[in-house]
């Protein structure tokens, strides 16, 4: 059974584990979006060979948590929310790490280097949607509640960059403007983008719940 | 602080919840792909117009997994594997919950219904996709490991399956023999069912935790 003074030390512990997976995820994220801007294939190398860095800090949270579940009790209810909702924001950072790789893999498959310029919402798409994951990472953090408001909010416009860059991506293959399989590879991007934005929202939720115990309105806790 | 007959009772329940959850979800996910393969607007419509039940069983069962984890202590390793893969796998029921609406709202939008015929291996994707999903959440259910790493094995088919259907889509578009936004729509369709396949996977990584503490040979607790 661990002291009281322990569980809050490793409380802390967990706490900078998540910071450090958050900017792992963010840095990668960052390289993946410069190397599909700047058209940079060594980057999108880099990213793509990339390491089993984030799956372990991934597992190696997890097991934290659940040893801490395990070990400390009884356990309140604030250090449980904080615990719990690690447990499920590794889950999304893991994710955003993933679609870091799928991006690079598609930067090195694109021929047409021109295409980015002809996608006119691409660019705004993938600000936006790096700005809500780093927001949120920062929302968590630092349990700012304005900020993962904001976040939520953020992505609405995300949504909507992703229609447009649809319909752009559309009139591109209409008039057969550019290749088709880099049409189909940048539609992809843009997914991804889009799932980015759905993460950082789930961040948010989980922020939420680290500080009230409610979600959307339900209580959980 | 609940007894260990109920806290036993209350575990029973909680995989009785995880259950009725799966089924809805594997229910809605049925419906989906079979407006999807017949064309059937009313089922798409009824799919989108949906109601809240999915996200409702997802609070409920999150609710239900800290209220054990909070009230029963101390927990043994065996219930908290139990409590904390349940506080997993809902989060990947319920995705596979929002693409079947997603799914449902293409099948709304594409114009022409023979693009199915055109894009051969997509039926087959869908029918390997929902296979998985069922296998995975009856692995979980039945605690069917040998069950649960064939869904794992399975996820390659599904992956191969999706690349042909991209290569499908690329030669559609760039013959011009179908209509460019049906060709996109079907491509998001079968991303969708991408990722149905990982979540089965998540869910049998789970089931594998829920069994032996261990995810991907290591051990979490």
């Amino acid at each position: 059974m661990t002291t009281r003074v322990n569980y809050q030390k490793e409380l802390a512990m967990l706490g900078q584990s998540l910071e450090e997976m958050g900017e792992l995820v963010e840095n990668n994220i960052e390289k993946s979006l410069a190397a599909f801007e700047k058209r940079n294939v060594e980057l999108a190398q880099e990213i793509v060979k990339g390491d089993r860095a984030v799956d372990d800090m991934q597992r190696s949270i997890e097991a934290r948590c659940l040893s801490l579940m395990l070990h400390q009790q009884p356990v309140v209810a604030r250090d449980l929310r904080l615990v719990s909702s690690a447990l499920k924001i590794v889950t999304d950072l893991e994710r955003i790490g993933d679609h870091a790789q799928d991006i690079a893999e598609l930067v090195l498959r694109i021929t047409d280097a021109d295409i980015i310029g002809n996608v006119g919402h691409i660019i705004e798409m993938a600000s936006k949607a790096k700005k809500m994951m780093k927001d949120a990472i920062h929302a968590y953090t630092a349990r700012d509640m304005a900020l993962a408001d904001q976040v939520t909010r953020d992505d609405d416009a995300v949504d909507d960059l992703f229609n447009e860059v649809k319909l752009e991506i559309s009139n591109l293959l209409r008039d057969g403007k550019e290749p088709v399989d880099d049409c189909v590879d940048v539609l992809m991007i843009a997914k991804y983008l889009e799932r980015i934005g759905d993460h950082a929202v789930n961040i948010c939720e989980w922020t939420e719940f680290n500080e009230t115990g409610v979600v959307k309105n339900i209580r959980l806790l």
